[in-house]
Order: structure tokens, then sequence, then C-alpha cells
């Protein structure tokens, strides 16, 4: 794999969540998050490897045409911030192939914590050394699984041999999708109430 | 209809949201909620009438079943408080019903905020005077969408008179939540960051 700078993924370089692998288990329970849906996305590895950076580009462009969330990649010029933009795209796109695939252990479950930081002022900006905003608010990381989850399903539906496989396949990227935002919500949160 | 207790939608006992419906409107965009999503979930008014409770009963047994969630429900005598949670299952099944069939205007908009504070230590207990603990971590808000988005297929499923407006109902739905949960996080989010 090419190196992609800032990807810190099982590193030293990535915050420690705060969360314990328990906690973490009952945050899948209560998304309905299985070895099921785990088997699912991984035997579908090959689609997301080779469809990420559409889905991903999708997204992208449906960012692009909302000035309320363009806003948070557009530099003090005014004008949106390329490096970053394109910087970003890499590890998003690598990001959709790790949902897929990654084990939901120690090393997956601290790299979470790190893209949340990410989105928020305690490290948005800082790998690039950017400046854009400081964040991008948490009501639009929550709305935007509007297109993560439903703006997918044109991908998803190439992705099965069958109906039932697409299906199958719509709920375990849906529970994948939302446990990932549950935990980049985290340093969002007052003390507490996470 | 009964009076429900605590259910203060459209009243001046409602937290007045610091949101501007303009700022609603973005929000909608992001989550791609349209007439179209509006209209199948009012043309629908009948199913969600007659099945909420059932939801709810369904949402509710997955609650129970999962001491991490059936916790914020638990008195300090250490069982469930009962008075509090049918209390609380009453404008849940309202919730519901509200959802699918009120337009997104100012006292809706309000109400949301009334709902986000009633999970945190602002207005937790407060309604029903109970003593559970006195939030729902964020976590569970949004990993619970889990439930609420792929656990409500089986009843959906009954709602439209064939597959195409089925699946049209799921996903006007889904983005339901989302934009309700988005809208929830509010008062969890550190300042500047929601």
């Amino acid at each position: 794999m090419t190196q992609i700078s800032g990807y810190d993924y099982g590193t030293p370089q990535a915050e420690h969540s705060p969360l314990t692998l328990e906690e973490l288990r009952h945050l899948e329970e209560t998304v309905e998050w299985t070895d099921a849906d785990a088997d699912a996305l991984r035997k579908a590895e090959p689609f997301f490897r080779k469809h990420a950076e559409e889905m991903v580009d999708s997204w992208r462009a449906r960012i692009a045409k909302q000035p309320h969330l363009a806003k948070w990649f557009v530099g003090p010029d005014g004008k949106p911030d390329d490096t970053y933009k394109a910087a970003v795209k890499k590890r998003f796109v690598q990001w959709v192939i790790d949902a897929a695939v990654r084990p939901h252990d120690q090393a997956w479950l601290d790299y979470q914590e790190e893209i949340g930081l990410r989105h928020t002022p305690a490290k948005k900006n800082k790998t690039e050394g950017a400046n854009t905003p400081d964040v991008v608010p948490l009501r639009y990381l929550v709305a935007f699984l509007g297109p993560t989850i439903l703006g997918t399903r044109e991908f998803l539906a190439k992705a099965g041999e069958n109906a039932e496989e697409v299906d199958r396949l719509e709920e375990a990227w849906t529970k994948c999708v939302l446990l990932h935002v549950a935990l980049w919500s985290r340093p969002y949160t007052r003390e507490g109430l996470w």
C-alpha cells in the first residue's frame, strides 16, 4: 500500500481511546453489530477496494454543493483549501476500506478516537498545518449519515450477488457507519455526557 | 387526543431552539430530507398511529435486555423506575407519530431541543421528579439509531402497498430519525462544536 500522509492507524501517533473494549462491545450490541455484519462487509472487500474512491467522490460532490458543508474546507482566503482537501480525501478513501475490513480491536478503537479529534479544534488542520475552520460541527456529522447510509445504496446494489445479499450488506454498512459516528462524537461531548 | 403528561409540544413550556429555521433547512439538506420524504411519511399516518406503540415496545424490549441501556431507567433502589418508564413511554409513542406527521416548523424545532435536554442533566428526570441517572449518554443515543432505522423495517414492510413504496418509506424514516438525533445532540455538545 502506498503510504498515506497522516494515516496513523495502529501507530503510537494515534490517540488512545478512553473507551474500553468491553464498553465498545456494549456499543456494538446497541447498534446490533454482529459477526455476521463483519463477515458480510469483509466478504465484499474487493468491492470496497474498487469503489471506495467513487463513494467518497459522491459524498464530496454533495459537500461541494452545500455552502454550509463546504465552508469547513475553506481557507482564510475564502477559497477551498485544495491541498488540505486532497490530503483528507486519501484518508477518507482509506477509511471506507478500513470500515469494511478492519477488526474492531484496540487499534481500530484508538483510530476512531483519532478521527473524531481531527474533526474538532483538538486536531483539525494539525496534520496538514492547514488554516480551515477548526471544527466540522457535530450536527452535520450526524446528518451526513443520510448520504453515507442511503447514498451508498446505489453502490452496494452492485456488491451483492442477489437482493438478499445486497440487503445484508446495506444493513451491515448502516450499523458500521453508525458505530463510527457514535465513536467520533466523543471529543465533541461535554464531560460525563458521552 | 388524551392529554399526555409532560408533552409540551407547541407550548411555552418547551425550550426554544438556538437553531434558526434557515439553519434547520441546511441540516435538512445535509440529510437529504425533501418534501417527498415528508409526503411519504404523512401518507402513512394511519400506519404510524396504529403501530407506534408496537414500534416503541420493540425498542424498549431491546433496551431492557441490555444492562448498559436499561441502567438509565433505574432508580436509587437499583430497580427499573416503572412510573418514570411508563410516563416516558407515552411521550415516546407520541414522538413516533409526531416524527411522521408534524411539519418542521418552529414548534417542531423547539420541541426537538426540549427532547434533547430531557436526555441530559438539564432536564432528565425533571418532568416526573424521578431519580434515575441524569443522562442517557450520547454514544448510546447515536448507536440506538441501529434499532430505530433497521429494526423498523419489519414494521414499515406492512406500511407500503408495494416494494417501491416500502423502500421510499424506509428512506424517509431513516432521514427523519437522523435529523432528530442530530438536533437532540445539541445540549450534549461543547460550546462552539455543535
